[in-house]
């Protein structure tokens, strides 16, 4: 039984007034808010067993050693990984991505290649491209058409022995575009030995995810998308690589013996989590999980795609807004524009005097952006938690807009 | 005027009972407890401002961006940065060290050297070894004698135009030995061009901190080990080696421009805060900084002084038992084992049975072990709230664990 009224009353930070106006929190691609279950955990964690982890024999250095490690169970179901030990706490998808270019320097050398696609955010295009800096390997980027469909024949041209590493996103966090990851993986497996990728950003919060069913090397996510507090991520691994590869971080917790002569590194997971880690956060990372297993991954999915239908529907009903990637199979995201009046601030900005929050910009996508030459669009993105009078909202707020910028 | 017991009033974890006794929690070298009034400013920041920051014009995402930098100003000030775009926020020290090492990269190269010290703790050891792994320098370790204390004779042999890099802690971590920074700064200043990295994970807490005073070019600490969340953390760096030095992680904050040909990078803090940040973690840690301002720096440092004077003369009156660093300069710790008793886990798991929380082993320190030939030891390690009725406990709880090993 889906209660969207049940639901909202979990969110305090919803109840409230923005300018005036009862707040309509449409930024969710940006960051969720979290259900007061998760804050309470957190809150739980340090008023009763805040210490520090896995180097302590006493009482609460044992319950919170306990308490981290049930979280990373509760992700490794989340994800279906293998190991509990393949899932690394992160503090970020950012950071998932760029521990993974640095590891694999030493695999790559001048003329290499790394295949990524025009989707991507800015997170799973900067780190490649200093790895190759750091290498001399190049880049190859999967091209886009008009409604940012990735032209999947061009991965088939780019595919080689050369291909190290292919990296792309489930979801692009600009446009709301699902990708057919599962027919890129298959592509990249059939014609090279790459390591794959998988930016599940703007995915986790949304869809069940399956590593194993999706044989992905790597697949990292963001704690604060999915309900859960800042500063915590995901870095899932699969062992045979994570084994394979060097440490990231050097510091306590990823060695096994420290000399200054030689030192050795510790097992999975802590060969990659150097330094006292985020126990409270992940501890409520777990939480996040609880949150939305008992919602439930197909009511959320139901009720966040009917959401986006309806959005997509009305706003088109507006003359002269253009929705990018109209056609495209989509999750979370309608990004729009009103053609020919202003710039997409302006319309954030009259919005946000009615209490809707939305995105605008280039969304850290900019090679996105020029593609459409275009400066940013208004980013509406949805959780579990909106509802259709807040896309009424929406919707109406834009036709005000319309009306001032005209 | 120092009221402790208004100050325990303020930690609610405090004030619990731990196997049937009264919780005696030293240890706050691992990570100290943490103020209500720094727990309900996170809760506040997510029930009332949760958004992205610096991204987006709505009103939430404004006032996340206002908190954000208004800590960020608090955290300049506590540390007496010359300015606030020198205060990167990071996860921890481990972070901040890695950090550096990595982009010092380009600076190395083969047969140059690193001078650390032989008090090092291991996230101030390995990142180093990483780097000498990159680029062929060499390490070179300033020894100590019998009491801990460092023989800066032997960096004035170590100090040449090899030198690029000489990174210290400023206080012990396993021994609470103060080492003579000043000096270490001074004497590398004259001898060297190094980069000099300060380590105050276990100062930050004690002491004030003056980095212009100091004249390092780098100073890192951690949030969690100064009764804010885990989590959180602050590199410092000189302005105009932040801007000559490259970026370490790539993605969103962090760029000028990004397309496919080139990447430019942002200006200072953006270019190393790449990826969402830990943004309630941030707000609290300035939380953290208004809390120690309140109580008091001098307060803070008489009151551990006082505990830590009589923890040792009281422990030292127990037959057989040894303190590592005796008559070092030292705060905030108690490093000792009972001679020829079990081992320090042994001490450890009897002081729980009282409640009394300590941490025995190597504190990520194996280095020191070995200069000492033991396998750990038992560390009490003091924060603002404790009291000399703890240090009884903890002195009881010895002597009763003297007995039963005996």
């Amino acid at each position: 039984m889906f209660d969207i009224q049940e639901i909202r009353s979990q969110f305090s930070i919803l109840n409230q007034q923005v300018n005036g106006k009862p707040l309509v929190y449409l930024d969710n691609a940006a960051t969720s808010q979290k259900p007061n279950s998760v804050l309470e955990v957190w809150k739980q964690y340090y008023t009763e067993i805040n210490a520090n982890v896995h180097r302590g024999i006493h009482t609460l250095s044992q319950l919170a050693t306990e308490e981290m490690e049930l979280s990373r169970r509760k992700i490794q179901k989340f994800i279906n990984a293998k190991n509990d030990f393949e899932v690394i706490f992160t503090k970020g998808t950012t950071e998932g991505i760029n521990l993974i270019a640095y590891i694999l320097t030493q695999k790559l050398k001048k003329d290499d290649e790394i295949i990524i696609s025009y989707l991507e955010h800015h997170s799973n295009i900067v780190p490649w491209q200093l790895l190759c800096e750091r290498t001399g390997a190049k880049l190859r980027v999967i091209p886009m058409d008009e409604n940012g469909v990735l032209q999947l024949d061009y991965l088939d041209q780019f595919l080689s022995e050369k291909t190290k590493v292919v990296s792309v996103n489930e979801v692009s966090n600009a446009l709301g575009i699902v990708n057919p990851i599962e027919e890129i993986i298959a592509k990249t497996r059939a014609n090279s030995d790459a390591y794959v990728v998988i930016d599940g950003a703007q995915s986790a919060p949304h869809f069940k995810i399956d590593v194993q069913a999706l044989d992905c090397d790597f697949f990292v996510f963001s704690g604060h998308k999915m309900y859960a507090p800042m500063g915590t991520g995901i870095l899932y691994g699969k062992q045979s690589i994570l084994e394979d590869l060097p440490p990231f971080h050097g510091g306590g917790e990823m060695i096994a013996v420290c000399s200054f002569d030689q030192t050795t590194y510790a097992g999975l997971p802590f060969k990659y989590e150097a330094g006292t880690p985020n126990v409270g956060g992940n501890i409520a990372l777990g939480a996040a999980v609880d949150f939305i297993n008992k919602v439930g991954h197909e009511n959320i999915q139901n009720h966040e795609n009917a959401l986006l239908q309806y959005a997509q529907k009305h706003l088109l009903e507006i003359d002269g807004l253009k929705v990018y990637g109209e056609n495209a199979n989509r999750t979370g995201v309608v990004s729009f524009n009103l053609i020919g009046m202003g710039i997409s601030s302006d319309v954030g900005m009259i919005l946000d005097k009615m209490g809707v929050a939305v995105r605008t910009g280039h969304h850290c996508t900019q090679p996105i952006m020029d593609f459409f030459d275009i400066a940013g669009t208004v980013r509406a993105s949805f959780a579990v938690y909106n509802t259709f009078e807040e896309i009424d909202l929406l919707v109406e707020g834009v036709k005000k807009a319309q009306r001032m910028l005209a």
